[in-house]
């Protein structure tokens, strides 16, 4: 596959397309791209409070917006004659799935199962490429992480995620459903939640660093390897686009790994040097379930498809700290 | 540890013990060994139909039965002041799972945060020994298999079945709560389920052999570890009964891995050579979530408690069938 692959409009033209979680941070940036790309795109979101869900994510985008939650909606007539679903909706929150871990499996799991039999009914040839997620490793048992680690969930959302991925790769082997699962990395870049740590702990820092206060770094030497908006959008266009990639599970990274105090540092830094930070102990409640260092190994994903990370870190930060920096009153309200 | 140990009836004398799934096969086994140990029990089964549960099961234990669904009934009372939990209760079908696996969810995951909570609340000491299964590494990717085999389930049961004992392993984690997984391999002995092959194949083949019908052989070459229940029973209790196994999930074998055909033929002379079977193709729906060959590695089970199974395949067919030949009727009619 040709290294620094881009998504083919030739592909995308005319393509019906469905993002669930669609008016949330990575769902809306697909379905621009998707825009973009001349496809026809549905998002589905429940605009649930807090989940990073925003009707406003969405303009511009050309997308249809779909009011409803996949736990109770009548899901066939959205989804009937799609040709790819890019399944974004998701409970994300590790501290809220320790609060409350039957929304999380509610969401998780027991709604991706009311997908799937929807699915079956109403576009049994689709393509769905499932936004999973690398936090069921757990604390790494060795770096950079690949997909034969162990699964060892660190939180009840772990334990729910990875149910609902792998209710995705059940569908693929007994029905032969073409299937691709992308466990993603910590993501950043416009439309991140902001108003509070929900989404990742980076929103909570923009928030403050453009509010003109202090941030708070939990710990600081674990490192992290952030991927931007753009290229993870990338990533599941190339992901759709790749027949070889059906029925595989796959790591996504994005740059190169660095300890979180570097990244306050850089974040300052992207902000004209606006902008400080204090080191804090972890509350004992969030280290009970933090996972220490991660680094994604994500050669796997990179030979399939032909994909490459191409904006570093510095450059993200700019850009996210640009896109919010006109808009960071609505952001800071929820989903309307 | 010493190799061969038994239950210590120091141990259990006194100890108040609740068993979900308690009128079923392993676990009414449990409540009978433990009443000989002199433990009070206490059973919480919702007797479902097609689930193995029987009140019937009880008879002579000495356990109480409490009547009540993991999935909707108050718990906390029933579970006050237990010292040991024993989780026998799920839906353990595979083809069931396929047919809804809503309830198969709701049952073995759902249900599981409702039994945390509970505990928490009631008993937030309380050991817990946790029965879970092979059914999800899936197909073997090397014999024998230990714990760190991947996890690639062949259906929705296996699924729901990893993501109900990761609560349980998180609980551990994040609160400190002693648990054990035990991984079983087929299990069998006096009171499994026979009407039908939900709980497993074997079922069906004892009643037909019995009925002096011929039973079907599905496939024949493939390889299983048949765990008789008294060796099962042991084991649980010597798990609950060893500090060093707690936060640890064990598989569990049997005797020696035989092929089917040969446990057939099995089956037939311990039954003096009465009985017939015919080899059949598997039917297509359960070929697809067929898992080939398996055969536990058990060896950090027995490093850790010193259990050994102790009843080889053909005394414990033997028994088996003794057990049921003058039971037959009662046991094709589901709980009451």
């Amino acid at each position: 596959m040709t290294a620094d692959r881009h998504p083919d409009p030739a592909f995308w033209a005319g393509k019906r397309v469905v993002v669930t979680g669609g008016a949330g941070f990575l769902g809306s940036g697909l379905c621009h791209a998707l825009g973009a790309l001349g496809a026809r795109v549905t998002a589905i979101d429940a605009l649930l409070p807090g989940m990073g869900g925003r009707r406003a994510n969405l303009e511009g985008s050309g997308a249809e917006l779909v009011v409803a939650d996949l736990r109770e909606a009548d899901l066939a007539p959205v989804l009937a004659g799609a040709d790819i679903v890019f399944n974004m909706a998701a409970q994300i929150s590790h501290a809220g799935s320790m609060a409350d871990p039957f929304s999380d499996l509610a969401i998780n799991a027991t709604a991706q199962l009311r997908l799937i039999a929807a699915l079956r009914e109403a576009a049994p040839g689709a393509v769905v490429v499932h936004a999973s997620t690398r936090q069921f490793y757990g604390r790494a048992q060795r770096l950079p992480v690949d997909e034969a680690h162990p699964v060892v969930p660190p939180d009840f959302n772990g334990v729910s995620k990875f149910a609902g991925e792998q209710y995705w790769m059940v569908e693929h082997r007994v029905h032969g459903r073409p299937v691709v699962s992308l466990r993603l990395t910590n993501c950043y870049g416009p439309r991140l939640r902001i108003a509070d740590a929900r989404q990742m702990f980076l929103g909570i820092w923009i928030r403050r660093v453009l509010e003109g206060e202090p941030f708070e770094l939990w710990g600081g030497e674990q490192m992290r390897d952030l991927a931007y908006l753009d290229d993870v959008v990338s990533a599941f266009l190339l992901a759709a686009e790749t027949p070889g990639c059906a029925g595989r599970v796959f790591n996504l990274g994005g740059d190169a790994p660095l300890a979180l105090r570097r990244l306050a540092e850089m974040l300052v830094a992207a902000n004209g040097g606006q902008g400080r930070f204090v080191v804090r102990e972890f509350p004992p409640e969030r280290r009970a379930i933090d996972i220490g260092s991660y680094a994604a190994d994500d050669t796997a994903f990179r030979a399939a498809t032909g994909w490459a990370p191409r904006v570093p870190l510095p450059e993200g930060l700019a850009r996210t700290l640009a896109f919010f920096r006109p808009r960071l009153t609505p952001f800071l309200q929820d989903a309307a």
